[in-house]
């Protein structure tokens, strides 16, 4: 294979590289930068790694188990030691997370810590296709469309089948990333290289529980981690499996309105047309928060959204195919918030999440319910948090002729006012975050990919995912751009039962590791 | 006493009767038409009705059981058989009705036929404060307000309170009257007069069931129950506690909308703002069915509601007293569908008597629903039945922008339609029913009442009631003018824990059975 030197790179420079990478094959010894990393080494790096995915992924790693979560945390302690990376255990309340430093930091380069995390979901085993979520097997398509177990053996000796797929908890979300990065490592090493860039990981050891603890761990160690951008190795690719960055994510607040009837329910033959039903109440209400065509109608709720030419370029060349989206989901018509679907993920959301009142079905009965819950959550962009959604809501329900109350109305407050409701909001699971896409790290993240992968098709850039993860909390510590570049298949099952990993992702994301690893900015 | 002769009597003709008493004092024999029933006497002959009560009280009667059914049915019929009247089981799949006639019935008078029913509501003796709901007890106010139970024995033998109540499951709802009216039969049977009307009396088996069976079995015996006028003994009174007369009631029909979204519930993060939400979209379907002020915006669903000057005179004279209920329900304002409460109960309802989307509370989650429920029921009114009203709301649904689907719907209609939902009705629980307030039937009843109890305060006149009763498969069989003659305390935890019967409405309901037996139209 070709032997090249990686140093930033426009398109411009491409001539002079090729030519000096014909000078260095016979010069090895004094190359401190490293190689190109080709798709067959990729390749046999990654099946080098196999054995030790299938032993990590037998660690069970609810981080509801302070013990499961320290056997992952001492394993991958010493993965990454044996690939020369000093660690450390980062205290967490009997739930350690690890840090990770490659050696051979200079000062003159930048440096990206790379964050992902070692937890995963809870497990529902009988939901599971195989024996054990904490048992992988390999699998391949079977002819009826499903996945058949097949032999794993030839995985870790054979020629491998980028359609196979290995099955198990955390096999995508997050485990095969952390593995994929040490195979990249592993290929580093083999060519003798160093990194254009030092390299720092964090493994958040409670990142399926929300992160609670990521901002405090990472503010007790703030010089520890210091660095010039963050990677955040998580979440799954586009779906059309195409190198994959996104520059934010939305967060994510919840709400809660309940509007109040009479104070019990009442019978619906000698009240219906007398007593107000909240039911009702509740409905119009709610419909007055939007119009027919999806979009929220509570003044001022789009009003921070801010979308330049540049940014709706980049949106508009996500290759998102929308009418198989609107055929698999089961829809004719989508909301129109914005032209298309990464638009509509630029703007904050209202949506209703659960509704009730009285009871449905079996248990129904004719009353005039005494009250009528609506469940929202909202998700929120970096210019429109939960306390500026929230209060706007709020608003808009007092100009509907709605009391707000606390908890259930007084008797007093029942005989004062027609309309008694109680809303209250907060923050919940995130917040959001938002990176230049153009910020240096993007361009240098963006370069990496498509150096990688080929300038054509072009890497997809998201400007803001509408799903909610904990950059915001990684962020405000560290307060550096940053980038989340997803790795593994877009049907990997992630949080549900079935977990698993296309095998031609761990290759190609050992690629995009060793890639950016490689690329200096 | 003094006594006196019954007849049909206008004010006009009070003179000619109270001299013709004077005469009859000293010729008891030559009497065939009934005494006037003093208080005191109507008092006597309640107390000496006491044990029989307690006993029928203590006999289960929640018509899931035929075998409890069947033992009520005995006694009962072995307690009008001792009166003197002719008896016979109605054969009901187990669960008999009982048929009693009142012997000496003459052609020349018109014959009345009283409905009442033997069997209960389900009891949840836990919820009981008393030992058990078949064992009957005597309880007066407490000075805390509730209610204390005292020995029984004054009742059987000592001075009467008329504010003591006796608790026991069917105590007011249905037993009492049934006992008022064997008592209000001795009372006519002392004074050794006859009855101005013939004198027919059918108790339902199955009326807490929704009296399925009632058309069937009389349709059985429609010659042996032919009558001039039905009147039907059941509901609480006037919460005034005044003799009421209530000419109708609404019916009940339900419905259940059910509108989709995607095929599954969604991540709302990744499709808040993009995949339609069913719960927002039933809310705004909901909400362009009625208007700010409770009413029904569904085109034409109030258009058979007619309401004269002199119903709406009567309606006005009822005695409510709505700052005390809206006090009572805790609600500021009532939905503006009448002027009155008697008026919102002549137009036909559209209540959500529940709502559903995805789960509130602590099973929440982040997504989209799929589905969203509303079970409503609609009180109809003779002139507005299910049919019509279901037709409306569904033709309303369809002028949204919905496509009408049974059941799920398929790829096909969800790849061609945006807005989907399933929409259904029917009849459920009985049909409304009325009757003119100035018919025969209504004018007797009337005079009835206010002979018994004065013209001042007038009877308490209801044009039809809010909630629901068998009427009108009653008179579907016997189609005749009814009047619904309600005898027990509005406060009788009907249907509910603690049901009870004031003594004092024991007493005037004999009073009330013996001036309807005794009134001639």
């Amino acid at each position: 294979m070709p032997l090249q030197r990686r140093t930033s790179r426009s398109p411009l420079a491409l001539l002079p590289l090729a030519l000096l990478a014909g000078a260095c094959m016979t010069c090895m010894t004094c190359m401190a930068a490293a190689a190109e990393l080709s798709p067959a080494d990729a390749e046999r790096h990654a099946q080098a790694t196999y054995r030790e995915y299938f032993e990590l992924l037998s660690l069970p790693n609810d981080a509801i188990s302070p013990e499961d979560i320290r056997k992952n945390v001492e394993w991958l302690e010493q993965a990454f030691r044996k690939r020369g990376f000093t660690t450390r255990q980062l205290p967490n309340d009997g739930k350690p997370m690890l840090y990770a430093e490659y050696p051979g930091s200079d000062p003159a380069r930048k440096t990206v810590l790379f964050y992902m995390h070692l937890d995963g979901q809870p497990v529902i085993p009988a939901q599971w296709a195989q024996k054990s979520p904490w048992t992988p097997v390999l699998k391949r398509k079977a002819a009826n469309g499903g996945w058949e177990e097949i032999d794993s053996a030839p995985l870790f000796s054979g020629p491998l089948d980028p359609e196979w797929r290995v099955f198990g908890r955390a096999s995508a979300d997050d485990k095969g990333p952390i593995m994929m990065m040490l195979a990249a490592i592993d290929a580093l090493k083999a060519g003798g290289g160093q990194p254009a860039v030092n390299v720092k990981v964090i493994l958040d050891s409670e990142e399926e529980k929300g992160s609670p603890s990521i901002s405090k761990v990472m503010q007790a160690h703030r010089d520890l981690l210091r660095c010039d951008a963050i990677v955040i190795h998580d979440g799954p690719m586009h779906a059309t499996n195409r190198p994959t960055l996104v520059f934010g994510n939305r967060g994510a607040a919840r709400a809660q309105l309940t509007v109040y009837g009479a104070k019990v329910p009442l019978h619906s033959g000698h009240y219906g047309n007398y007593a107000p039903n909240p039911a009702q109440r509740l409905a119009s209400l709610l419909a007055s928060m939007k119009n027919d065509q999806g979009r929220v109608t509570v003044a001022g709720y789009y009003d921070h959204v801010k979308i330049g030419e540049a940014d709706r370029k980049i949106m508009a060349a996500v290759p998102d195919d929308e009418a198989a989206l609107k055929r698999r989901l089961g829809i004719a018509q989508t909301d129109k918030v914005g032209a298309n679907y990464q638009e509509a993920m630029q703007y904050p959301s209202l949506n209703v999440r659960g509704m009730a009142a009285a009871a449905v079905g079996d248990k129904v009965a004719n009353i005039v319910p005494d009250k009528a819950v609506a469940e929202m959550d909202l998700r929120t962009t970096p210019d429109s948090d939960p306390a500026y959604l929230g209060q706007l809501i709020q608003k808009h329900i007092e100009r509907q002729g709605y009391h707000l109350v606390k908890g259930e109305p007084t008797d007093e407050e029942r005989s004062r006012y027609d309309k008694l409701a109680s809303f209250s909001y907060q923050s919940e699971g995130g917040e959001a975050a938002g990176s230049q896409i153009d910020s240096p790290v993007g361009q240098w993240a963006y370069r990496a990919l498509s150096d990688t992968f080929g300038a054509k098709p072009e890497p997809v850039r998201i400007r803001m995912m509408g799903g909610t993860v904990p950059t915001a909390e990684i962020v405000r510590v560290l307060p550096v751009p940053f980038a989340i570049i997803p790795l593994v298949n877009a049907d990997n099952n992630q949080h549900a039962a079935n977990e698993n990993l296309r095998m031609g992702n761990y290759v190609s994301g050992v690629r995009t590791v060793y890639g950016l690893m490689t690329q200096a900015f």
